[in-house]
């Protein structure tokens, strides 16, 4: 295997270890640092829906709660998998009755970073995201905050009406929606799910990274074949959408940009973020998907197409870029997205609460 | 509400606490010491499958492991659900493809104590039990240790060959196989699939509910109701099949000894255990499921017709023991019930590897 100039480079400067050496490890530091950030060790505050300890905890088991589902059978953590860093590693995404969704689950870790939610961005935040998978109903068109907005018909297809009326049916969690939202007239109201969900969400991040810890000043938290990969994620342009505290996350872009990756990648019949803007300069557009933790998300692309992450690499240089990837050089560019694996959420399961009996 | 006879002898028995009261609790103990045992501190050994850390910590991966599923989509925990008390609190639970499994699922928890697996007996333990669940192909009829047995198509319809090949692009799981059964030349088979979960299922038990507590001589652990609903459980018969270490689970029963409960609950075209045996004498039998946990494992019976645990007892008195319970006879038993909730597992969820990148 050919041995990329990057990647030779480095080894060489971390043998000889002198000031050269130390200037270019500055140097590369200081163009990530103009393209990324951290993951923050705390989870980041959500506008207009402040976190307490009550409405932290009542997230996470209604995230866990399969009785928000019609059939009583699934779960926000049935697809978004904390097992999976936040996916569900099939191959289509499956949904109410197992229908399939037609889209590869986006993971909820870090989402909270992400500018909007959905792969084609249909949803602004969290809470809406929320409101959107649990009140999926092939029948209904969802106002939200943003507005009248596409409903995926695939996932839990709940209805307000029945969600609330199973939900009611818990003392525990009658009394865990007057805790969680004191003050309150009638607590156990739709909009509070989603908000509770939403702060649970928000703790779903995963900080240091090898990355974020070299990014902050650790030389040896990367190698010197990471170094490379990351210096050629830069110079051949992936970092131009991959970048921000999500690596990614941040803004849309047209998948095959430069050439088509064919129907596998790319099926015709899913024009993507047109769908909800109906503008044709947003036909094939998705959002840019956070690369945070991407060794663990397989399989890959909105199609869920390959869990090849190295496969992945190249098709999206040459759709996206016009480049050509040597093997060497997507092997070097995968060893740096290997470092974007953060501390994972330690997650104790919750228990759910029995019915009134 | 009419009190009933017994609950008030009881409340007038805590009230006087006096020599005869200490005497009427020892005698209900004794009777109860005579028919049930409580569930133990820590898990039971299982016969020539010794557990080790090591065998633990891949088990309980494995139990949450998607990739052991041919769409990669369910795990152990999607139906054997650790937040729900090992059961998935469906209406009828879901296999592969979202096909009906036909019967409600058993509770994971405390399933060790089992005399036999399934609702028709159809495993005799949990490492048999694991096979058929994982290896469940429309197409197998699989040989077990007890010889071959029929196979719910509904379930994880994966085949040996395809699930070891995904497990082996996993190094993480070659080398934890390496670790959990050291000295085997090859120790990532199929067997040690089922060695290695159902080590991890024997963990998942729940001792300390207030009746354990009180059946070792905590006076305080149940109030006056429960101990008369303990008492009448005991007086009207249901302890004749809901006795032992799991308050059930040790023998088979006909549904239906007296009367027969009606289609809603024994639908006539699943004859139970007789399409494992096939004796007619198993026609309409079934396994006695477990007691331990039951306000938590609702929806009851195998064909999960009921969520209302006081119409359940009130179904069984009828046809299995001939008698018409009051309604308050089903409450105060239903108190009872309700303290057979152990100490839920506390489960961290594992973080699944990724596959080799």
């Amino acid at each position: 295997m050919r041995h990329s100039l990057v990647a030779s480079v480095f080894a060489l400067l971390s043998l000889g270890a002198g000031a050269g050496a130390a200037h270019a490890e500055d140097a590369l530091r200081d163009r990530a640092k103009g393209l990324f950030e951290p993951i923050p060790q705390s989870a980041p505050a959500l506008p207009g829906n402040p976190a307490t300890p009550e409405k932290v905890a009542l997230g996470k088991m209604l995230y866990f709660e399969p009785r928000l589902s019609d059939r009583r059978d699934m779960a926000c953590a049935t697809c978004h998998n904390l097992s999976m860093s936040g996916v569900d590693g099939g191959l289509l995404s499956g949904g109410h009755n197992a229908q399939l969704a037609g889209r590869e689950v986006l993971t909820v870790l870090n989402a909270v970073f992400n500018k909007s939610q959905y792969w084609d961005g249909r949803t602004a935040d969290l809470q809406d995201q929320v409101v959107n998978s649990v009140m999926a109903n092939p029948k209904a068109v969802l106002k939200t905050r943003g507005g009248p907005m596409a409903i995926n018909p695939a996932e839990l297809a709940a209805t307000k009406q029945r969600e609330i009326e199973q939900l009611k049916t818990i003392p525990y969690y009658v009394e865990a929606f007057k805790k969680a939202f004191p003050g309150e007239a009638d607590p156990l109201v739709y909009d509070n799910i989603g908000r509770a969900i939403a702060v649970f969400e928000a703790t779903l991040i995963t900080p240091d990274s090898p990355f974020d810890r070299w990014l902050t000043g650790d030389d040896a938290a990367l190698d010197s074949t990471q170094k490379a990969g990351l210096a050629l994620f830069i110079d051949k342009g992936c970092a131009g959408c991959h970048n921000g505290v999500n690596v990614g996350g941040a803004s849309y872009a047209k998948f095959g940009v430069v050439a088509n990756p064919g129907p596998e990648h790319l099926p015709p019949e899913d024009a993507g973020r047109y769908a909800v803007t109906r503008n044709k300069a947003d036909r094939y557009v998705f959002k840019v998907p956070s690369l945070r933790n991407v060794e663990m998300t397989a399989p890959y692309f909105h199609t869920g197409s390959t869990f090849d992450l190295k496969k992945a690499v190249a098709v999206m240089a040459e759709a996206q870029l016009g480049q050509k990837l040597s093997d060497d050089e997507a092997t070097t560019i995968v060893a740096f997205l290997k470092t974007l694996t953060g501390k994972q959420p330690e997650i104790v399961l919750p228990v759910l609460p029995p019915r009134d009996n």
